[in-house]
């Protein structure tokens, strides 16, 4: 499938995100989220760099992730992003990393997002985006 | 205060570490956050580095953040740490960050550890680690 | 080009990998490079993750990094490696770092590694690595 | 001494900061020489928070690290850093990261640098700024 079409970010384990335990560092796991929103919204027709070029950030205001298995370096992990709630002043995503080759569960996650403008204040999301994006919502996996 | 003895960890905000919204991305918090626990443990007499030599490590399970206010580049934060939690098979910390220089509150978050032996299997903290561990449980800040 | 087969890296610039300035970080560069550096040694059958299996490390003894333009948020960024010398106690890399929608050049760079043991002692690249990779110098682009 | 006068940045290598060969990853150190060279302008009056928020940064063009020892967790690391050039146009910057505890030289490095406005095309560096800096020049360490 080419890159605009999948919702699913595949991405490789990259050595610099290892850590001396031999596995992926959990601070990682939130950049491999970010990215698989990102991925998310190209596949479905919106781009976040666009967003941001309108002056809207969606600014992370909760984190969550719960670890079950490692990912090592070189594994190829399935970031499957999910919109579980969407208000104009707040958004919600559901993330599920899966190990590719054998589909193991490796973590969960959310994300909580507050729309803000250049200047950092709390903001609604404009209608022309809002709109799109909460039809995207998927309240159940 | 020397830094053997301060239980509290100051950092300053990298450039690295700010995104393009001109604030500390929010994947950096959890490695403050881990860096905090380090400083708190060695205030407190233990050495994490010790513990990794010992083959064990506290790998993270559970990680929770909520962002009140953004750091920016060059402040000082202090990242207040407390034990929460303590069994042999797990142990939780929670977390306060604040913006050094006038006490704004950053950030809250919290992280649950399994022990593990080098080959990344579950175990038991070793009882040499985990009573003087255990006697800084600190339930409520 | 099915990933195992193309020697280019074709990567996303992440949004935790830009800085205040709006552009990608100058210390994600070498993070790329990496990738890059194992990405062509899959697209030439060997796993830089067997290298490691084995008790061999390439431990990076230089780098170098030019910087020509800035990669933004989201630009396709696309990898070159090439290898341009190889003895068996060091092996160097050059890249190319091409914005991919339009060819412009972002950066170039080099690394230099030795080949180290599991207790970081140099060590000469055992015979079996060094010949398969030996065979891929390219000193010219 | 107070972290104001001290020109010399000292820092504990993060867990986070380490990959699977146990020590600390290779490109943390131009994150570590970045910070270094920020502290550097702090202990000689100046704020690099304050060349950013009047509209000018020192991007950077090119970046050299030759590592001979390697950091491991935990070990706290001195950055000296010595502006070698200084032209309104270029910026060059060499540094020295030692082992703080016995004084072992672990890498030495070097970045050049280009004002640039907040567009990001290069500008001379306005004399308020330039003026000071340049009186730093130390051209042998």
């Amino acid at each position: 499938m080419p890159e605009h079409d999948d919702p699913v970010l595949r991405l490789r384990v990259r050595f610099a995100e290892t850590d001396q335990m031999g596995i992926a560092h959990h601070a990682v796991y939130p950049v491999w989220m970010e990215a698989g929103r990102v991925q998310w919204l190209r596949a479905n027709g919106l781009s976040y760099r666009s967003i941001e070029d309108d002056g809207v950030s969606l600014a992370v205001s909760e984190l969550e992730v719960r670890f079950r298995m490692p990912a090592r370096f070189d594994d190829l992990v399935a970031v499957h992003t999910r919109l579980v709630s969407a208000r104009s002043r707040r958004l919600r995503f559901a993330y599920r990393l899966l190990r590719d080759d054998d589909g193991t569960l490796l973590a969960t996650g959310a994300t909580a997002h507050t729309p803000t403008d250049p200047e950092g204040r709390a903001m609604r999301l404009p209608e022309d985006w809002f709109r799109p994006i909460a039809a995207l919502l998927e309240p159940t996996f």
